[in-house]
């Protein structure tokens, strides 16, 4: 086990109550400072939400460029310019210090990772809250399905561009026990269409262009065995798009200005993934 | 029957093939000007587009102002600045002649309603297309569902703002036989998103503001006889959003120059319906 999944596993031992919490609470404890690890499991059945921040000259081009790519980005909610919080999803949070960690952008060089973005705060930032797979992978739990989770991976895709946004595809695969599994999670999945939706591909990690699934290149690393188990006889893949993509983004389009989470530091909103699921 | 009821009419009946022409086909008639009345008809089991138009100013305003109100405007396509091809949907459609009639605004105020728009056309448009109720139309048919069309009403609620973009909601009520075909046009619209997805209201107009299912504001009328007989026994009225709200939106923003479709007057795309269902 590595430095950060040992990490992460100590994380969830000492605060094993992080998944009963309301999302109040816990922004609460993100904004004291107190959690800075990924999100995965804090408050059950909660939307969490990836995010992006642009300058408002960009804001059109970063809206459209999620619209053209909706699997890999679906707005949940845009702020007014230079307005941290989300009257839609959270009204009372503060987009600028509820997330445990940021990275921050200039011209596509990674500049730092604070907890909060107090500093960088403009008048002219325009938020946007994307939707997250977290939200799908509580509904898959809650119907009993046996899956693994790996990391996510560069695949052999770009991204629609947009004006000055463009980058490659990344994915998020899934290992199911079997077909049953997997025709079930395509089904709940494509019911939470703000959480990417249905798969983009299914089986082999070649096809894709992965080669090997025990290198990573997010930078994210689920709190699982890592690097995972070969594919068992029986298990099938399922491919989602994330938005993990939204670092590679900011390195590929190469903006002066734009701010991401941390891949799987996101925002916890108060919205119940059921209360946005479409069906 | 009124006049331009019983106009309708005879254009179905003298082109009486126009649900079996293909999309090109049927562009190419409008292009021509050779047909100026409503598309309803046209094109069976094709998406139909409404059409907003803005300079690139108001562009991020306006797909925000969609984003915000997804049942009335689900974006389907979004052109870059001057271009007046639909690359995602026609690539070789021109959306300045392909559609029976448009409506040109200037600060809010009807210029003229022509059937082509090459004069007004200008680099720093961005055009919208975005879905319709024809989608989700032709899927009750094909299910065999009874019911009755009226036409559009403005409604007690606002559509939500952002930016300059403003304007009241607007709905188009359905008459199912009973209550299992309400419940199933609720099922299959829930599947066509982009045609304004679910309904918005259930049952009786006086909850949204409608004093009388007789008096139709939107200045669409449908070919059906006019004004509709009152709701018969066990009737089940299903609400819409309707992108009627266009010219609306246009009249209450008072941005200084947009077009939009006449209402009724759709672009039909090379998109079957089922090709843009979400399930």
């Amino acid at each position: 086990m590595n430095k950060q999944v040992e990490e992460d596993f100590n994380v969830i031992a000492q605060k094993s109550n992080l998944a009963e919490m309301s999302p109040e609470e816990f922004r609460n404890i993100v904004r004291r400072g107190e959690f800075t690890e990924v999100t995965a499991v804090a408050c059950r059945s909660y939307v969490q939400a990836n995010l992006a921040i642009v300058p408002k000259d960009y804001a059109f081009e970063f809206l459209l460029f999620a619209h053209r790519n909706p699997r890999a980005f679906y707005v949940i909610d845009v702020t007014e310019p230079g307005d941290p919080h989300p009257r839609l999803v959270a009204p009372e949070a503060d987009l600028r210090t509820d997330l445990p960690r940021y990275r921050v952008f200039q011209d596509g060089e990674l500049i730092g990772e604070p907890t909060d973005i107090i500093k960088y705060w403009r008048d002219d930032l325009v938020t946007f809250l994307i939707g997250c797979s977290q939200s799908f992978d509580w509904a898959l739990q809650a119907a009993n399905l046996h899956y693994r989770l790996f990391s996510d991976y560069t695949i052999n895709r770009q991204l629609v561009p947009a004006g000055r946004f463009q980058g490659p595809m990344q994915s998020a695969p899934r290992a199911f026990k079997n077909a049953q599994n997997a025709v079930r999670a395509i089904q709940i999945s494509s019911r939470h269409l703000i959480a990417h939706g249905p798969p983009i591909h299914i089986g082999d990690p070649a096809t894709v262009g992965v080669k090997d699934l025990g290198k990573s290149d997010s930078g994210w690393i689920p709190p699982v065995p890592w690097p995972p188990a070969p594919l068992q006889p029986g298990e099938i893949l399922l491919w989602w798009a994330t938005g993990a993509n939204l670092s590679k983004v900011a390195m590929a389009s190469k903006i002066p200005f734009m701010i991401v989470h941390r891949p799987g530091c996101m925002f916890i909103t108060n919205r119940l993934s059921e209360e946005l699921a479409i069906l």
